[in-house]
């Protein structure tokens, strides 16, 4: 077993056994809020935006992209499970923004020996107030998407932990 | 604004104001992991894996299926950001149990008139055993996925937030 490993069985051994009301939480979320962000790892979610366990679905990729699979989610968790306000937030200091399709599958190429990477959309980020902008536009535009939902667009600050508002919902 | 924002609003203020330390963390994260988990609104992966800050990529979608997505999101966190230990964590109680591909599309097309759902793969779960396994398998697969990266399966229990290990890494 890993470090990595063991120190999250104990993390979570204490984390069960202080687990108290949250036994009692149902599967929609309380605040029908669900938030498309980055998996970069200085972005909590939970923490930057005051959300408890049961308030919302939180869906993270590469970027925080409205990808076909953020999409999905999207639909299940507004369809099935009922959240009708939805943020995007992209975050300053991407590693999407520092590579590009064309340099990241010759690279993985060479250290592959495989073409599968060119097959591949890196959905990179050149301009991330123009990425969120494109994103809200593509959720919304989409057609299992409901004009009901609320969809709002920002930028995280990974240097001082703030908001910015990019897209009003 | 709607509630829910101004209560994110007023979160992230207070976050960004005892920011501290966190403005010095780096890209890459420190501790060389990435989880993939379920968009469930009452899983938080930092808490309940003990995770802060700069440590860890979090992938999330319905389900914490390996889609296609959530194989680019891992492919750049290893080769871009140098992780080298995967964690796969389905849970207890998913949405993604309670529904079918066809009923689920079906039911789009009565509210959305469109077609569109019976072309999406929903990842629907059958057996939430099989689910992380058959996952584990797939990213292992990947010919963009290199062997040195340690991948192992979990599962959350809502009720009692314990992590039960299913494929060891």
């Amino acid at each position: 077993m890993s470090d990595n490993i063991k120190k999250i069985i104990n993390a979570n051994s204490q984390y069960a056994e202080n687990f108290g009301e949250k036994t009692k939480l149902s599967m929609p979320p309380s605040r029908r809020l669900a938030i498309l962000t980055c998996m970069d790892a200085r972005l909590d979610p939970a923490k930057f935006a005051g959300l408890q366990e049961g308030d919302a679905h939180v869906i993270r990729n590469a970027g925080g992209r409205a990808s076909d699979d953020a999409i999905r989610s999207l639909i299940i968790s507004s369809q099935i499970l009922g959240t009708n306000e939805w943020l995007v937030i992209h975050h300053s200091d991407c590693g999407m923004e520092t590579f590009t399709n064309e340099k990241f599958s010759k690279d993985l190429e060479n250290t592959f020996e495989s073409k599968e990477g060119y097959s591949i959309n890196w959905l990179t980020i050149s301009d991330r107030v123009e990425s969120v902008k494109e994103d809200v536009k593509q959720i919304r535009n989409h057609p299992l998407v409901s004009s009901d939902v609320r969809i709002s667009g920002y930028i995280f600050d990974v240097k001082n932990g703030k908001l910015t508002e990019v897209v009003k919902g």
